[in-house]
């Protein structure tokens, strides 16, 4: 939204916001919230930097935009009618997803000092919270088949298959793989076979 | 170490510094690392900051010195005779250990930007990394105990035990409880029993 006083039209406005969003997130990539400056983003994307505080008033409504862009992140889910299948699909559609650029990015992003803007908490929530909710339909259908017990938790089971992937990536340092989503799908099926995520077993602990 | 021109000992020695690195943790834990600055970490800590720049270059120095300082978390490691009792034991101990004062604080510290210094990636590991290699020993006994196969991969299972605690803490931002620390352990266990952490396995993917 243009200021009061500045009432002309900042030029051609969806190519100027698309170049400062995705200088904003490559200077965040490269060095973090701490190194942030509005002067920096103005440079690489080769706009004044009037022009980035007439539509945004500081660093954090920045960040807050550019990870709004972005986090439209859809897992494809598959329907194969196996549980392996599935979860096997997932985990490696979320393998490619946090190894592509603009996975990378969010991920260096949301573990950056910029994860103490309410927003950013946020998107991480919507990353690791509703997205393994919306998934769980994979286990919903195990479940119909027989292959689950039925009171099985399926949000719990998509979180247990993210959880190793996000582990190596984030603490580890290490890129994800093939391998590693094998296994996570895997670490995931066990236990679910194994009632681990058995609404009434959690009670009973 | 004092510099070449402060020749005098800088107050009780000890003291100062222990006051000194308390201040830096709490500093990083309120504010994250982006906005710590050696004014207020001497403010807190009740010293000039002339003080701190005389044996530390900078705030890279300083948190590296806090990071190392409170590393030294050994979990306990039990031999119950059981590979579950065992797993449990140590899911619960590392939940205790990151619901204590030193374990938030240092959990915040490694997810702020401070972990862009290389100090605290080398801290991240020692706990993720190091950490579950030793620990493997509860799965090496399980092992020789005929619980599991004999190519069990101790630490991937020491892994698995720990990321979805990580995962709850570091992702959804909710404390691990002792139902989080129950439930990881029995991932562990049944996907090492149902062989997910065969090497042999893992080949073949």
């Amino acid at each position: 939204m243009p200021s009061a006083e500045g009432a002309r039209p900042v030029g051609r406005g969806p190519k100027v916001r698309a170049a400062v969003l995705d200088a904003t997130l490559a200077e965040l990539a490269e060095g973090g919230y701490a190194a942030l400056t509005i002067d920096n983003v103005a440079r690489r994307a080769g706009v004044h930097k009037t022009t980035i505080y007439r539509r945004w008033p500081d660093r954090e409504a920045l960040v807050g935009d550019v990870l709004g862009e972005h986090i439209a992140m859809e897992l494809p889910i598959a329907d194969t009618g196996s549980l392996a299948a599935d979860l096997q699909h997932l985990a490696e559609a979320f393998v490619a997803w946090v190894a592509s650029p603009p996975g990378r990015m969010i991920f260096t992003a949301i573990y950056s000092d910029a994860a103490r803007i309410p927003g950013i908490a946020e998107t991480r929530r919507e990353l690791f919270e509703y997205g393994p909710r919306r998934a769980g339909v994979v286990v919903d259908r195990a479940i119909n088949r027989g292959e689950l017990p039925a009171d099985t938790d399926p949000a719990a089971v998509i979180r247990t298959l993210i959880a190793p992937i996000y582990f190596q990536l984030s603490v580890l340092g290490e890129p994800p793989t093939k391998t590693t989503a094998a296994q996570s799908a895997q670490i995931a099926l066990s236990a679910a076979q194994a009632g681990v995520f058995s609404r009434t077993a959690a009670k009973r602990t």
